[in-house]
């Protein structure tokens, strides 16, 4: 079966070994050994890893004979940003709106208080 | 095998029904059954896609006896968006550098195309 661009990209993230690779990715490429060394499991396992993020289009690997350093494509990113950018109004909406409820709920708490207080 | 809370919702959204389906509840809750009638899958499918965004947080299902109303829980999605943050100044920064260099390019055509021109 065919996997859509953002599929691929989300199914690549959903692994927290994939996410801790970009992670790396993200301070500078290395080299397959080098990435392996943070990591609990066989350089075949962490190749078959790089497979899938490279597959997404989320890594990019050098073509050099004895080194072939992984490289993070961020902007590959940028798609899973763009759709979550339709997401954003709403969850900010919500955000703002459970802001209100707690001023609300800490006002009418404040009130309570005082008037607690000011009886003898 | 447990999966963490951010792999799950990666999965969840690894699959265009799923996002087709999350882009429909964004407009409002909606049943089951207007849920799948713009999509070509039988209901016990869809009810898997939801069970699926269901256990990723991303939805809620109403307790009403009779009609369980699905509703989009857009909150979940800034967790999302909380990981990708981490990668937004890499790709703002290669997407800089990538509109500089068009620059370049563009402005040396320019020189190029007023020396051709300024030949006799």
């Amino acid at each position: 079966m065919q996997t859509d661009v953002l599929s691929a990209k989300f199914a690549a993230l959903a692994d927290p070994t994939r996410r801790a690779i970009l992670a790396r990715l993200a301070r500078g490429e290395t080299s397959v050994g080098e990435l392996s060394k943070p990591f609990e499991i066989s350089a075949p396992a962490i190749s078959k890893h790089l497979k899938v993020l490279e597959k997404a289009g989320l890594i990019a690997r050098g073509r050099e004979a004895q080194w072939r350093p992984c490289k993070l494509n961020a902007t590959a990113l940028k798609e899973v940003d763009n759709w979550l950018e339709e997401y954003r109004r709403l969850w900010e909406e919500r955000l703002d709106r459970l802001d209100d409820y707690l001023n609300q709920l800490k006002s009418k708490e404040t009130k309570r208080e005082r008037r607690s207080r000011s009886k003898p």
